[in-house]
């Protein structure tokens, strides 16, 4: 249940302190005061003691939220980031030292998180720089709408709608704005986001063990950003689900806790709370600007999708909504040089994505030209009966194929042949010209290029054109055994040219090259074509068994060890055997009725 | 040992389909071909159909590298990037498809990470395209350095140095250059970089379970992007072990997987898998710099940090070291509009971060001035060792604070109060005046406020001063057990009133309120001021235990259900009792042995 809390870091005392040091290393822009480890405060390089003509914008908190704070220091945004230990308020000390270094004449404004201790500390530090002189302006950023109100003393948490609150007074502050507008535009922002969160496992904090708090199959609703458990926990339900309930949440109108009513404009920010992969998020953002748009009746003007303010290695994410008007519009597009708000989102999108239509392909064949023939003959007969069995064995085969080749490969053989013979499947019944064995080999090469990929599927895709090439040549009414014989060495040797292979290097010809020997020796030898096939069938078989005691010369296998790979066949050569012994014994079952 | 393979996802078979939606959505300047979902293409909104007058450059592959490959696609990068399945080869059509969607007259070049099925489809589609009259060419990138030569005939591995090439092709292009250039340009960056892989753990595909290859406490070394297992299962070491390591091998003069050699200038990916935090990235990067720098003599002209070619969700990072010259640093430091290319990277680095000296503050006392008095008095040696025992108590309670935070809060109130524990008892040895029990009291405040940090951090020095102050007005050689009492009183009224709780709300008062009222009363009964002490001791443990039985008020206890809270007591409470216990039981000690 719990992962390890396994880290990639030294002693885990240190970890905010060196990764502000490896921050400032990627980042020229970025310097940071000295008095490590205890001070740690991110500032702006150019910006000089206390001669900075502008509203010099702090935030900071806790660590554990990166790219939170640090990351969003840069012209137009932060001025500086204080920087507490992982999910630690900063000290006073180190506020203050952040303030007067970057507090010039036109003051300063200080966004902060609705924590308790971040209230006390920035608190503290504010009434300390006030009695030395500067003039500071706080506000508070709790933007969460998981609970319903009230929730005591503590009010709403601060969560990732903050992000938009520094973009916000960062670029008022750097449009040369006075301290007190800095402040009411930063104010006015925190009071039109909503945020709410969702996970799917619990941080682990450097040095120390994952709580096993959340099981299989769970996820939390309405989650902080420090490890604390969520408002509730529910079973996991597809991504769409989750969205559509969170922003009905965050738009309710019973807490109405964000001033948004339909007709209006909004912002949209998906989250991701620092374990959670770029797929998933874009996933849930293609789901909520529809469900904005139709469901609340509300135009997204921006969509901002990526890992702003994260929860160390959590998975999840949360989505913010923050209403919009073109002044804030403006100020969010505004150039920033922070390194880690986000570029290429700015500017009015289209009313909806229309996609660009694909120049056609000359080589596309008319559908209708094709269509299964009226009645087929007994050689149409034999040969769907064989595709039938070939492509549902692999069909049934998926799993199987799938677990060898999590072992030895990236895990797929079993997915992309499963892909290849449903299609094979479906596109047969619709158009195959059964009666005519060598175009029906050309349209499963059709169908297994249009939707197989992979290096099975163009592995495949050149089995059966050159096989199609062999069988076409001819072209007799029946296609004799030796000329089917004639097209499977063709196709081998078709596969062994392009794809660099050859016998015993744990490919899937391992199965095909001995059932093309015996399939040609047993014809040779007089034997009934029918039980040739079988014997043939029998030696892809143990042909395809047999790559236990090879190592791989092509293919991601080569990167294995030699432990694992002796427990494991060749996925590849096993599919292969497979659908070649069913449809072998089809075939032989098929003869056998008639 | 494995994770749930829980996904925020709908249909793990739609997963690709659904990103590239949620992409186009969040970047108005990106597009994507008709063909869906079979055809799945992302190129620059701005490129129409075979008119475009640049170089087109084109990548892509298998998805769940995300932002790889569609991410980089944008002016001055990609002009179009292909995706596959999850890792899984694009299928030639949808190749040909791209290639004929942003195709003008200056032609195409193919950057092709160095897999079978890549090499095979793009080599297909490039072959198909060239006979529909388009020019095209091709580069191969594998920058692996985890293996030793010869790898058989699958050669290097395609790993993230693709995505310098992907930027120094895309500058190239977008600079004018004809397509000989480009691809020259292309093929030389290919050639200058080597790269490897780390992990912790092995990604989960959508739709299927966990691999449970890697156990606890390990790591793999030389890891591919797809799932394959690693060169090497090593045990999991600090992160500056691993760094080394990589690097020696990256630059082992042994394979000479890349031509650089002492005195050379390079540039550094640290590169996260997918689950890797920032900060674990940044960290990496903090020691790889001077890890070049001085082991081996390099110096280092860019730093790209962050998650540019991932696996999933896969948890470790890879390593990427280029060769430099002006001529690649020029294209790498040339804008772009994609949206995952880094910014704020480029320029020249300063030889060397000095970090900004922090003002002085006001405050600062000078330590000289301080110093522990030659002989400790009778009251100096009770303090000490009321202070010793108080302070050890919570450096021994750290786990029993931590657990229990953990279910109600964020999980460091044992770590946060050891760091302050551990502060006084040190600072105590080196200069706490212990003869003036108020100064002392004060010297407390400061340590506290030097390192602790967070909401506990904030009312302990707040506790201090108060305390501090009441204790100072009257600076009597020996302070009176009364005047103990009422420094208590004024220590929790200024906590109560700056951190907004009251009794019962469920914090450290709940145990310091009781205790309090007992020593009060005790005292006013005329009870030996020990026994008082003592009793009033008892009274903050069970004031302690009962917080069990109350709902929280503030801090972040108010987002948890009671029945969780019913089961675990405040541990801001318990620590507060803790030390108050242990200190009582001290000077009883104490004074009985005086």
């Amino acid at each position: 249940m719990s992962s390890h809390g396994k880290k990639l870091i030294n002693d885990p005392n240190d970890v905010v302190t060196e990764f502000i040091e490896g921050l400032v290393e990627t980042f020229p822009g970025l310097q940071y005061l000295n008095g490590f480890p205890e001070v740690k405060v991110v500032l702006r390089a150019d910006v000089s003691i206390g001669t900075y003509d502008k509203v010099a914008v702090i935030s900071g908190g806790g660590s554990g939220h990166e790219p939170a704070h640090a990351g969003f220091v840069g012209e137009g945004m932060l001025t500086a980031a204080i920087c507490g230990d992982v999910f630690t308020s900063p000290p006073v000390d180190s506020i203050l030292a952040g303030i007067r270094a970057v507090t010039g004449p036109m003051g300063c404004l200080l966004v902060v998180k609705n924590y308790t201790g971040d209230r006390l500390n920035f608190g503290l530090a504010a009434e300390q720089a006030k009695s030395e002189g500067y003039k500071i302006e706080t506000v508070i950023v709790g933007d969460d709408c998981a609970l319903p109100p009230p929730r005591g003393i503590a009010g709403r948490r601060g969560l990732a709608g903050t992000i938009l609150v520094h973009k916000v007074a960062g670029a008022a502050a750097a449009a040369g704005r006075s301290l007190d507008d800095v402040a009411a535009e930063a104010k006015q922002a925190s009071e039109m986001v909503g945020t709410m969160g969702v996970a799917l496992s619990v941080c682990t904090l450097p040095g120390q063990v994952t709580s096993d708090r959340l099981g299989p199959g769970k996820m939390e609703l309405g989650l902080g950003i420090h490890g604390e458990p969520g408002a509730a926990v529910a079973d996991l339900q597809p991504v769409d689900v989750v969205v559509s309930h969170v922003l009905k949440q965050i738009l309710s109108t019973e807490t109405h806790y964000v001033p948004i009513t339909r007709g209006n404009r909004v912002v949209l920010m998906v989250n991701g709370l620092g374990g959670t992969p770029i797929m998933e998020l874009m996933i849930a953002a293609r789901k909520a600007v529809p469900q904005l748009q139709l469901e609340h009746g509300l135009a997204v003007d921006r969509v901002y999708t990526g890992s702003f303010m994260t929860s160390l290695d959590m998975a999840g994410f949360s989505i913010s909504v923050m209403k919009a008007d073109p002044a804030i519009l403006q100020l969010l597009d505004a150039p920033t040089k922070a390194p880690y708000w986000p570029v290429g989102v700015g500017g009015n999108h289209p009313p909806a994505k229309i996609p660009v239509p694909v120049p056609a392909s000359r080589s596309t064949r008319s559908e209708e030209a094709l269509g299964p023939p009226q009645e087929l003959n007994e050689q149409g007969y034999i040969l769907q009966a064989a595709i039938e069995a070939a492509t549902n064995e692999i069909i049934n085969f998926r799993d199987s194929l799938n677990e060898w080749d999590s072992k030895v490969g990236d895990g797929d053989c079993g997915s992309t042949m499963f892909r290849g013979a449903r299609a094979i499947l479906e596109d047969m019944r619709k158009h195959y010209p059964l009666n005519d064995a060598a175009e029906t080999v050309n349209e499963i090469g059709a169908s297994i290029r249009r939707v197989m990929g992979g290096t099975s599927g163009v592995i495949y895709d050149i089995f059966c054109r050159a096989a199609y090439a062999k069988l076409n040549r001819s072209a007799p009414a029946v296609i004799t055994s030796k000329q089917w014989a004639d097209a499977l060495e063709a196709a081998i040797s078709a596969v062994s040219k392009y794809g660099g292979a050859m016998a015993g290097y744990r490919t899937l010809l391992d199965a095909l090259i001995p059932a093309s020997a015996v399939l040609r020796e047993r014809l040779g030898a007089g034997d009934n074509p029918v039980t040739a096939f079988i014997l043939s069938s029998e030696a892809a078989l143990s042909g395809a068994e047999s790559t236990k005691h090879m190592h791989p010369q092509a293919g991601r296998s080569t990167y294995v060890s030699g432990d694992v790979l002796a427990s494991v066949p060749d996925p590849g050569a096993m599919a292969a055997a497979a659908w070649y012994r069913a449809a072998a014994l089809a075939v032989k079952k098929r003869v056998q009725a008639s």
